[in-house]
């Protein structure tokens, strides 16, 4: 019998109503006869009031301890589900991570599953158990310890069951209906992608698409799981969400999937460095070192040997990062002139796989912002993807401009 | 070194406060050189929250689910009172019932501990651990499925640790102060005992005195667990609570430790009973099979072959019971005249391992209503307990009588 992987997030089991309407949901595919993996998050809500009492505890708490107290959200979730779906007269049973089990390794709260034993559940497949319900973001450690995996870890569970059962599918349930070829609330022209390659999906989940956490892409596109994503509010017949698979499953490939956009974005210059080898590490080492995430970097020709490095970065990091910059420069590791912040800009980018067969993406882009007067202050481009900083005043009208320029609100 | 035990309720750990409260007395153990088990429960209110998550899921559940979601309770404890010790710098870590693991029956919602293995958690003590902290109420199926021990159930996994790891003592810490010779609501001359018997203790937890679930004093009195009940809250200086032993360990036997009582009782009787052999069976297992609890029994001597059977039960299976009798009436297996009923009763008891030694405790104690003018319904003995049926409002005018007559108000 073919196994599905159904993920249902927080906001999908956050009550005894809901959970029962996600219930009705893996009854659907139980009668389409398939055997059922479900992954479960906490009731939302739950593992935030858990990780509180963790942290009012203890400042520098023992993270194997966290894992115990926060876990526990999940392990509830699994047993309700279970329960439910008992009621709805379909045969189910629960699964702790250690009961599974899903091995980890010992990085607590922030571990990577390193195995998934597929015994335990596939022999109660055979006894004619229909729907294994799993708490997902935990597993075991080599030590016999509970783990979690970090924020997101329930869609890497699911990828990773997925992947362990050689399921047909797996499918994250959540609260938007799929993945858009930009945000909705910037253009009403955004539409509903029906497929997505992995590499485009990462792309937009790093550049602020929250839609999977990146973890799960990764992981997916490594095992070639097909990962839908569609809502769990959605009616029955118009909710088919979208399909995040291998580039060769996508019959005509976008040349631009979508336009995505990171809103709070800083700018920084340091004028006439003193240009020499090793001066990029010299600069970037310390931000590192400072919890700065340097996204876009920039260095100007060379002249008289000085040149300008620019560079961007999270606004609420711009405190941090001319902290560091200021301590090279007394340090003398570091000599430059001064130092410039912009602190309102915006990133916006294409993505799309039929770049790499398409040329000029980059000229049509440009092009588009021209025409709207839109000046560019950095650009920076991948393999698949092309992005550009912005004054932040134009970040809609930008956006607006290229999903026009694209073509991306015509039906595929 | 010596291992001590120390259980916290539901409101000793009801929050981050209380947990760190809890976590100041264990810490003095600690520098009292004993390596320390502390069990325990779910902070108060939280086992209720979740049974009814269960209970509004589904009517008949599948009690593995039930434990699945309910055990978590403990756990979240478990790891906050870890971190808390932690932050006094005392080497501590939690363990879930699983993970000691505390092998039990697979009687879920009610399970029985089996074995509870040492290793684990003597080894951390060899490295140096001075705290195992243990959710109780928990333990793990032959099946590798979580199970619950059911109410009281905690005392129970503190006793069970006491025996395992052979301690000193097992320590209940609670909301009272310990046992005393009677409510303290009902007459202020009440004396906490310090020292008080496992017989007796069992025969007063029966009888309505309730400090501590009947079970684990049985098996504190199986394996000579020195059980120890004392204040959550109580001052350092004076909180020595009541120590439940065995009988060579108290020098100063009470003939009477104390008056027990229990306000809503019900008394029946059928009159003109057919007697014949069998007849009791013909009445109680009835009664047994509806489910009432029939406490004192009481059959006059026969004349002309027609009895009266007279009984005591919890006011309200009063219904319960007349149904059954008034069936078995019907259906010819048991001739009887009239039921009479009396729902405004109460039963009285003196209870003391000094009885077996000492005649004339019961004509002290008719003679002490006698004075009172309270007359007697039923009487009920055993080898250490004397019982009696009277109309509820003497309740409180016999027990303060009986309290004084055996000069229980006068320290031992």
């Amino acid at each position: 019998m073919p196994i599905l992987v159904m993920k249902f997030g927080g906001t999908s089991v956050a009550s005894l109503e809901r959970i029962r309407h996600a219930a009705g949901l893996v009854s659907r595919e139980v009668e389409n006869g398939h055997e059922v993996i479900v992954i479960v998050s906490a009731m939302s809500g739950k593992t935030n009031e858990l990780v509180g009492w963790v942290e009012e505890t203890s400042r520098f708490y023992d993270a194997r301890e966290y894992d115990a107290v926060v876990s526990s959200g999940e392990q509830v979730t699994a047993g309700l589900m279970a329960l439910t779906l008992q009621e709805m007269e379909i045969p189910a049973r629960s699964w702790a991570g250690w009961q599974v089990p899903v091995q980890t390794d010992s990085a607590h709260a922030a571990a990577r599953i390193e195995d998934i034993e597929t015994g335990n559940i596939t022999a109660k497949f055979a006894e004619g158990m229909k729907v294994a319900v799993v708490a997902g973001f935990q597993g075991i450690s080599p030590e016999g310890r509970v783990t979690t995996l970090g924020r997101g870890g329930s869609d890497t569970t699911a990828v990773a069951f997925a992947a362990a059962f050689g399921a047909e599918r797996c499918d994250i349930y959540t609260d938007v209906d799929g993945v858009y070829t930009t945000d909705p609330r910037i253009t009403s022209k955004a539409r509903k992608l029906d497929r997505i390659a992995f590499e485009e999906m990462l792309e937009l989940a790093s550049l602020g698409a929250r839609v999977l956490q990146t973890r799960s892409v990764e992981l997916a596109m490594r095992y070639n799981v097909r990962l839908r994503v569609l809502s769990t509010f959605g009616s029955n017949d118009d909710n088919a969400g979208t399909l995040v698979c291998a580039e060769e499953d996508i019959m005509e490939k976008n040349v631009v999937a979508g336009v995505a956009f990171s809103r709070d974005e800083a700018e920084m210059t340091l004028l006439s460095v003193a240009d020499r080898p090793g001066i990029a590490a010299a600069i970037f080492g310390p931000l590192a070192t400072a919890g700065v995430n340097v996204d876009m970097i920039v260095q100007n020709i060379s002249e008289d040997g000085r040149t300008d490095m620019t560079f961007s970065l999270p606004v609420n990091q711009v405190a941090r990062a001319r902290q560091a910059m200021e301590a090279v420069k007394a340090s003398g590791e570091v000599n430059y002139g001064r130092l410039v912040t912009d602190e309102d800009v915006a990133k916006v980018s294409v993505v799309g796989i039929g770049m790499r067969s398409h040329a000029g993406v980059a000229s049509r882009m440009f092009a588009a912002l021209r025409d709207e007067s839109i000046n560019i202050k950095v650009i920076s481009t991948s393999e698949i993807k092309i992005s550009v900083l912005i004054d932040r005043k134009y970040l809609e009208l930008a956006v607006q401009a290229l999903h026009e320029a694209f073509e991306l609100s015509d039906a595929a």
